[in-house]
């Protein structure tokens, strides 16, 4: 602890007093508290580069970013790398950065610097490692699936087209038909990777470009498995949090959710328990964002869990490739997972066999013949399997405790938003 | 060893002899062969899901795709759970699988089933996840850029436009400004994320949409730190291939590159060495393939090394935001790295100043009112910071020894191909 350190970071935050100066400089060892004896250089400024020279000692700071709790560093010698030239438009060395959403996400080079903004990064960050240490440890397969496609996978009007080369191209809308090639190729696969949909609500749950974790795997007995799966990663993934972004959570208040066996309840059920209980029938064939809010309010009240499994969507919901059940009549092998009010992921047990798909796309007069790229898999043999895609921003949002999606975007895109 | 076991996976090959019958199926414990005697099940064939139930064995097996040489699984109760339609238009149980590039690539989701191409991936899964971790270890933080943006960050006309809710918008070239903004933020950054580049060549070099490994870092004192984190991470992504992907570069008869110190070599050196020792003199400003080729191969001879850094490019071939040496005239602090005759990197410091920022684009006749999102970063303070881009397929390419990178593509677009 007493040897001669040297550090390079940025200054955060100055304050001169009589013969010395406050320093806190953002370096390797997250925000520390330097001291600095004399006359500052002049070319010193907030966000300045800087190297400095000195020791480690043993104080006590409760100053409210500084991690370090019981050392500061005494600077010996400092040298400025780079001055800005100009201070900025808005204070990120207060507590709160208080300020609108139009100059947070202007501004965002900038408003990314505060401590609690960035600390959202970090756990969003935690949050793909987690998932990614999960998988590689349970034998999945990372694949890298094209952006640029020639149809979409969840049809409809959500689409950002292109010109490719003169031809009609499209923006992925989901990686779905690509990662059940693989299921048939690695078995187990997933990705993490950007999606596009062309949705022009502009709400605190919607953004036009989100980072999508998606798996896909076979041979599987039935979609129970899948939901099993996703449990199991949800458990990892908020203990790899608490072991390694301790300093985050805290920092933001984090209230990490206690997960045990996750409730799972039948479309038909949480439909009729929402109109008995709370009079609520607002879609037929789905669950409004009413709905989702006040079911996970009872599933919370009733089983002390703040995620819920909605399983056995009606068929007229799902897209083709959606595997029927067995035993609901027009109800699918699929299920959606709710997390404190809003619907973070979509999954299910897909159609494994060709004649079965085939059917399912006449009956929906889609043209097979467009679709071959896809069918041929089924034709010449793909396992039983099924997945889920999981929206990282949505994740980050609701376990952070962010009123808008936006908030948990490094760079949102939204109707009206392209730049930075 | 002699527990009864059970095991999911997909019917790989199947030798049916008088008695008894062999079939290798691809499961978690890669490709084993298992034993079955009696009657097949009807519905049973090559790419069959099925469950498994039985012993392993000692044996000795030498089928060339078999991993597990030593024992093998003796059925004592089979059950399929899928039958695809037809056979496969080509045989994946072969050796090789020698068909055309076209059939390869149009029947990519049968092709990838080939173990060979299979290992392919596996190899690079494990330079994503060696890049990853060598990073999280140095303490960078991973960052998600948007891939819809309002400008490129490359310039020219290389770049796919699209619609945006009627406003103009383009595919990414490269995270290139968001990481500089990130560099900011979190000082040491990294992204793996596709990237979009609208070139109308079809060469062996050239995919459209491509998977880019980016690094930004700073504070930084000069360009060579950049290169010695480059020569540190390689070394590492070596070490964990062999360590972790064994299997597959044994069967791809991968030559794994010896790594010590990379040779760095100025720009105008290089091509005073291509003009004089070869006669090659084929561009100004930059290398061709062609020389790019040849000095590999004097630098391998010479220095034992597959690998080279070419420092010092001109500033005419950089981008407005390279920073001008201070000792090269008109060139600048930037480099590339080769490996086995193809460049698979471009790096260098940036300027952070705001004024020499402004300065450089009014030179080039650039209006720096366009650029603001941008250029708010220098005007409010970012450190000396760099990086360098990495591309994952030719890299891939280039280790295994592809002739195209395509083949190093899980599903390539060129100019003609935009499906699968």
């Amino acid at each position: 602890m007493n040897m001669i350190t040297e550090l390079r970071g940025i200054v955060f935050k100055i304050k001169s007093l009589k013969d010395f100066s406050f320093i806190l400089i953002d370096c390797d060892h997250g925000l520390i508290q330097t001291v600095y004896s004399g006359k500052l250089p002049e070319n010193l400024k907030e966000q300045s580069a800087v190297i400095i020279k000195g020791k480690f000692t043993k104080a006590n700071i409760k100053d409210e970013f500084v991690s370090l709790k019981t050392e500061e560093f005494k600077i010996e010698e400092i040298r400025v790398l780079s001055t800005p030239s100009e201070v900025m438009p808005f204070d990120i060395t207060k507590k709160e950065l208080n300020i609108n959403n139009d100059i947070l996400f202007d501004f965002r080079a900038l408003s990314l610097r505060h401590p609690k903004i960035k600390a959202i990064f970090k756990i969003q960050e935690g949050i793909v490692r987690s998932f990614r240490e999960f998988l590689y440890e349970k034998g999945f397969t990372e694949i890298r699936t094209p952006k640029i496609v020639k149809s979409g996978a969840e049809g409809g009007a959500n689409i950002f087209e292109l010109n490719y080369f003169g031809e009609k191209a499209y923006l992925t809308q989901s990686p779905q038909f690509y990662k059940e090639f693989l299921a048939g190729v690695f078995q187990k696969v997933f990705e993490i990777g950007p999606v596009f949909r062309a949705e022009k609500h502009n709400t605190n749950r919607h953004i036009n470009e989100y980072s999508s974790m998606d798996i896909e795997f076979g041979p599987i007995l039935s979609f129970e498995e899948i939901m099993s799966l996703e449990e199991e990663l949800l458990i990892y993934m908020m203990n790899f949090l608490k072991q390694h972004y301790q300093k985050e959570l805290e920092l933001l208040k984090v209230e990490m959710p206690i997960i045990h066996k996750i409730p799972r309840i039948k479309f038909e059920e949480a439909k009729k328990l929402l109109r008995e209980k709370y009079q609520l029938n607002e879609e037929d064939d789905d669950l409004s964002p009413q709905e989702e809010l006040k079911l996970c309010e009872y599933i919370k009240e009733k089983f002390q869990s703040e995620f819920v499994f909605v399983t056995h969507y009606p068929e007229s919901k799902r897209p083709f490739y959606a595997m029927n059940s067995k035993s609901e009549f027009q109800m699918t092998e699929s299920f959606d997972l709710l997390f404190r009010g809003v619907e973070i992921t979509t999954g299910g047990q897909r159609i494994h066999q060709f004649q079965e798909l085939i059917e399912k796309m006449t009956k929906r007069k889609m043209d097979p013949k467009n679709f071959e790229f896809f069918t041929n898999a089924h034709l010449y043999g793909i396992p039983p399997h099924g997945g889920f895609g999981m929206g990282l921003e949505r994740l980050t949002q609701k376990l952070v405790g962010l009123s808008n999606v936006k908030e948990a975007t490094m760079f949102p895109r939204d109707i009206s938003r392209l730049t930075p």
